[in-house]
């Protein structure tokens, strides 16, 4: 691509490192902020370099947060009793906007992947046996991938534990809410069949 | 979507303004700066500020520059005789690409839409017919998105060049190169063949 302008040609080049955006569509979105307000550009790179001076991560369940200790840990009416183990700070938010969970987080920050050269110490694991070990964990539930690499992360983690008297559970795996049966593949239907709910007794 | 974290919350805000970029995307795009060295994040906001305040409009043909005059208009060994219409700055990058083009530019800024309430007063016309009008330019070749706001402009500024002697032309429509008939739209296939080009008598 030829750049009329070096200062063009730099901002285009430092947008397109960002993932899945290319040198087009990083010059559309450059030229799109040049026709914009000068100060929708500084509002945007001052909150981007506030965020990465500022930002911390919780204390206690790694995720990411404003504060030593996030909110949701800060947070007296959730059940500490309750943990659900997630690989990432994207998915605490997925389970938060269901308002469905009121127990605590526990961010690993990835998954065991030997290919991607990420083992058991490159992940938030230590700290959560501390955690079960401390006592007042009564259930780990693991809601991670199901892939082989959130497999195997799920049986590590259960062999840490087996010391502490505690429960471990993963989050249900079937057909979603309101998807055909006939488009679903083999696996995720033949697991929604194992693991059927019985249904009340009529009243 | 719940935030745990304001910095984020403001973050993701202010990246999603971007055009083509929902909340999902820019939160995607701004974890991943936080996984990255903190120097990437500067990079980005310093590059986009810089080209904010020092960006310059190329005074001769509106091309956008580093300097008062653009590179190309600068260039002595550039044709002017030529000077080729176009909507937009990414236009004058796609026919530089080509490297078939040795004339200057003219970037209108857009093209005239009564429905999106741009009129000839909101585009670089006036710049145009006075260059055309002081002599030198010997032929205005429109390259412009050949949609009725296209063709409307085009209309628009041949009658205004209508006074002074000057040639004026579009760039050709036809099948692309490596396209198969079969698939272009009847228009364009017609255009291609009212438009065809003489081949020379075989040596």
């Amino acid at each position: 691509m030829e750049f009329s302008s070096k200062l063009l040609e730099k901002a285009v080049n430092e947008v397109s490192q960002l993932p899945g955006i290319g040198k087009r569509t990083a010059l559309r979105l450059v030229l799109h902020l040049l026709k914009q307000p000068k100060e929708q550009t500084y509002r945007l790179s001052s909150s981007l370099n506030r965020l990465t001076e500022e930002i911390k991560t919780c204390k206690k369940c790694h995720n990411i947060s404003d504060t030593d200790v996030c909110e949701i840990c800060a947070n007296p009416h959730r059940n500490e009793a309750l943990v659900c183990v997630v690989e990432d700070v994207r998915d605490v938010m997925a389970i938060e906007n269901t308002m469905q969970y009121k127990g605590l987080y526990h961010v690993l920050n990835g998954k065991i992947s030997p290919i991607e050269g990420v083992g058991p110490q490159h992940l938030n694991i230590g700290s959560l046996v501390t955690k079960v070990k401390e006592g007042g964990v009564e259930e780990v539930i693991f809601a991670l991938s199901s892939t082989i690499e959130g497999d195997t992360t799920i049986f590590y983690i259960r062999k840490q534990l087996t010391p502490f008297s505690v429960l471990t559970s993963t989050i249900a795996r079937g057909i979603a809410v309101g998807d055909e049966l006939e488009y679903a593949d083999e696996v995720t239907l033949g697991r929604s069949i194992a693991n059927r709910v019985l249904l009340e007794p009529s009243l």
